[in-house]
């Protein structure tokens, strides 16, 4: 570390740090900006196979208009629970989501700290008793049991502060909140 | 609904449903066929940008081969975040899994109920205020404040039939319990 303040860092890791910080200043000034809706829709194809579409959500008082086209993405089941594997599961989304949470964030407040990286990568696990979604058993939940993330952090800096990269993001990582606290879920339908 | 029994339905909507109850006799006959362990890795790019890769799991008594290619699948901040928009947000995966999750069970119901679907779709949207992630509010969560997911569902039933459809999903639904009730996750780190 040394004695350059963070407003003054350069960009670092990729991450342009001043826009950063000027962002952050920004958002305290008005903590409105700070409010966001992200979407998705989502398309029945046939069995367990569904494709979602992102694109559009907003934040920063305004729709955004950045993404000139959209992502779409599968979801299916395997062949063993008699899908058609045209896509991961959904619940091996949510691996993805948790790992990319934390490398994003990591990647942020190392350049924040003016360590440079240079390689990150991680490995998650979900444990899951499907006894749960099978409807054979009232004892096992539904989701999984334990998630574990192994991260391998490699950068200009002591193993200590390294490892405090990766604690500092899940402090500060939207999934990691969702994933290890819940939310409010609210499910709806219209028929037609 | 028919008076066949649900063990003798033909496969519908693209649903193999015989193959779907006998697979929940064998589970039935041999529990820990249902224990289930998915992974991804993910690999740091620049800044926000990373890739995880989701292929082998472990289910059914062993690991699963079926899948000959590896699911690649990028994540990264949008410009008003300071990222590259080479993907969704992280937290967008969470709305793309559990709208996939809600979808694959209710086709599964619906096939096991003899209901034939013609059409399927859902929004989801998740609203989340960026002070928490950003250390600006200590009073305000990371995570998404609230998810709402709307079906709207078509097929050869009546409204309160294809309402239960979703109701019954959702009970049954891995992602679903896993954002509305949170579960455990460890996050650790090696460095090198």
């Amino acid at each position: 570390m040394t004695s350059t303040t963070s407003g003054t860092r350069p960009a670092l890791n990729g991450v342009d740090t001043p826009t950063l910080f000027a962002t952050l200043d920004a958002v305290k000034a008005s903590p409105e900006l700070a409010k966001f809706q992200f979407r998705a829709t989502n398309r029945w194809i046939s069995g367990t196979n569904n494709r979602s579409t992102i694109r559009g959500f907003y934040g920063a008082g305004q729709e955004d208009t950045s993404r000139t086209e959209d992502f779409t993405y599968d979801a299916d089941h395997p062949a063993v629970l008699v899908g058609t594997g045209k896509g991961p599961t959904p619940v091996e989304f949510l691996l993805h989501a948790i790992a990319a949470c934390l490398t994003a964030g990591l990647a942020n407040i190392a350049a924040a700290r003016g360590i440079t990286l240079r390689r990150v990568t991680s490995t998650v696990e979900g444990d899951i008793d499907l006894l749960g979604i099978l409807g054979l058993s009232d004892q096992v939940r539904n989701g999984y049991r334990q998630i574990r993330v192994r991260f391998e952090v490699d950068g200009d800096a002591s193993p200590e502060e390294l490892a405090a990269l990766v604690e500092r993001s899940r402090l500060r990582s939207a999934v990691y909140d969702v994933l290890a606290n819940g939310t409010d879920v609210q499910v709806d339908v219209g028929t037609r």
